[in-house]
């Protein structure tokens, strides 16, 4: 068992997002080409993002994704459960209440040991996950790396100030 | 992403076989036949569980499955690592490093923060599971299941002690 790949790709692509000015967005294209990633799988992914409420989607030529909410308000376990759903890891078919010497309905209000391990240690891992948000991510990343991106960031054409019609330079 | 039923299959094998009186061991048929399980698919789970060394098995009309070692001794995580591989939830494919500004591989000898996170969540799942054994389930079952497994078993014909030749009674 494992996660999709989806999960690392949109969790990676949330912190870049963070890191995006006010007012800007970053398109599929871009993101796939900053992470080296099949275009149109990402865009799928991204669009699950928006559905589940944590990108936000702007039309025309600047257009793109950008984080619905505050970064600090995005936490791992929700980008997660975007990806994989949030259903349980452990699905009990209460196996105990078939065959010959069935358990009786009376035992079967609480979860029998197995299930309740199993739902104990998937509590754990949530918790953690859901103990991290994307702007934590965002200040533990080294300074380099942040460096980069607003470097990348800042050579995007669709990132540059738009030329005001008034202030262009005609050559009459 | 789920946990395959084998999981839950499996754990409840090893319950029911930490119940088996010492010098006894129950068929995958039989297992089958308690969980109304289909029996060709827990037969290969069961060999697996042999391969992971959690199961024994011992050929024979009484042959059959026990546990390869104390109950005490194997984890829930054992077995749910038998059946789902002790592989890593989350894989790292290093994402970073790939594109127009990659991270530096300086900056790659530790984890990010993503993986960071990820692999700590997975570490209090293992923990969780690692930190309850098969002994102590079969301690926490109601003293009713208990009950009805040891009926159960005492009613199995392979579990009837062998009429000794010499104690037979003879007609002649």
């Amino acid at each position: 068992m494992s996660l999709s790949e989806g999960v690392e790709w949109s969790l990676h692509c949330a912190w870049l997002l963070a890191q995006v000015p006010p007012g800007k967005a970053l398109s599929s294209r871009r993101m796939a080409e900053f992470y080296g990633l099949p275009p149109a799988y990402l865009s799928k992914l991204l669009k699950s993002l928006v559905r589940a409420g944590i990108l936000a989607a702007t039309t025309g030529p600047r257009g793109g994704f950008r984080l619905a909410r505050p970064a600090a308000g995005i936490t791992v376990l929700e980008v997660t459960e975007a990806v994989e759903g949030s259903g349980p890891l452990f699905r009990c078919t209460e196996i105990r209440q078939q065959g010959p010497a069935p358990a009786l309905k009376a035992d079967c209000r609480r979860p029998c040991g197995i299930a309740q391990v199993m739902h104990d240690a998937e509590q754990a891992w949530r918790a953690h996950l859901a103990a991290t948000t994307i702007a934590d991510l965002v200040g533990q990343a080294t300074s380099g790396s942040g460096g980069r991106v607003r470097a990348w960031l800042d050579r995007l054409p669709e990132h540059a100030a738009p030329t005001r019609p008034g202030l262009a330079i005609v050559d009459d």
